[in-house]
């Protein structure tokens, strides 16, 4: 599998990435292809958003749900950075997979195999009852794919103690590694160091009941797929 | 498994957690016990920065290393976010680990099993050439353990394209959720849908050699010992 190869290109509308998202430090290994965006929003569990509170960076992991170019972020309306975000601030939100460790034969080149997409925009505090469900209709299905249809649905106090977030898809940066160490010439020649990769994946264990129902089938199906 | 009871409060000076830094939301699932800090940060592959740039949050997923009580940085000296923060920045750095995804009987109660580390301070670029050599090695160790002792180390001039900054583990949040599903006692009472626990691993697979030489102890040692 080569670089930025993983996705085909689809007839989708490109990135526009402005400069603070283009990417300057391994150029190659970055791509405009949003269908790439797309895979790798899919494929993660949890995202990092990054917000300016009295000055100075917060991080914090959090859930979130992709719906087309709408993003949707999920927390408590207590949550320091989502309130600083409710407020019509700048975001930053990471969403990154480590797909192994490369060995490289000198220390310098050793690297990390993932897919990583990072979003900048200003994220809006859905107030409408319809958007806010359907925004945690999405968030829900993003973590627990048929929970919506077989948990119980919030009341309307639930709805209220959760804030829902809206970022669109429009200034994002996508970038990729896979593949092998990219060791200098002269130490391959050299040939005195092991070089190649320990990849890292991601595993679904055993469904740890809390219930005596029957498991549905969506929990079996989800733990007997491999993780993206 | 009970939360927060991973780590038992070993000997150690406790975090000290200042308004930011303490954790607001979920006040149970948080720990002042450096022991789980240090668990966490030595569990973790890769960490989220954060910083401001030009007024907006940035975050990027870059490596880290821990030695004591300090966290090493790295990164090339050109990019952006790592700039910003050798000009003496505040940063924020999460590790974020997710241990599984929770099935609760109502959509509201659904949440993650995860380990978390949340760190606060200003960082500070390494000029020294020993202490960023000894940075290096940190940074190196914790992402391929046994690659320092066998792959070629840095030349003088590898060492000036890469900056290592340090970043003093004083101001941290640790919070981690283990466990079942916490559903209200209606929800339980009407066993109306399944709950539970999918817990996610994160395994190695074989490793993909790129080289005729045997493959050295600590690349197997690695590759069949478990993820923590």
């Amino acid at each position: 599998m080569t670089e930025n190869n993983r996705h085909p290109a689809a007839d989708l509308p490109p990135l526009s990435p402005t400069p603070r998202s283009t990417v300057k430090r391994g150029a190659h290994r970055s791509t405009a292809d949003r269908a790439t965006l797309y895979a790798v929003l899919d494929a993660g569990l949890i995202c990092h958003l990054s917000t300016v509170v009295d000055g100075s960076p917060v991080v914090l992991p959090t859930g979130y749900g992709r719906d087309g170019d709408t993003l949707y972020l999920h927390g408590s309306t207590g949550a320091r950075s989502l309130r600083a975000a409710m407020t019509g601030m700048e975001v930053c939100v990471a969403v990154t997979l480590v797909d192994g460790v490369v060995y490289a034969r000198s220390v310098f080149h050793h690297s990390m195999n993932y897919r990583s997409a990072v979003i900048h925009g200003t994220a809006t505090q859905i107030t409408d009852p319809d958007a806010k469900l359907h925004g945690l209709r999405v968030l829900t299905e993003h973590m627990a794919p048929g929970s919506w249809d077989h948990a119980r649905l919030p009341t309307t106090k639930e709805l209220a103690a959760t804030a829902v977030l809206t970022l669109d898809l429009a200034e994002a940066a996508v970038k990729t590694r896979a593949g092998g160490p990219g060791d200098d010439e002269e130490d391959i020649v050299a040939n005195v160091a092991w070089a190649g990769v320990l990849p890292l994946r991601r595993v679904w264990g055993e469904p740890e009941s809390d219930s005596d129902l029957d498991q549905p089938a969506h929990i079996t199906a989800r733990a007997t797929a491999a993780v993206r």
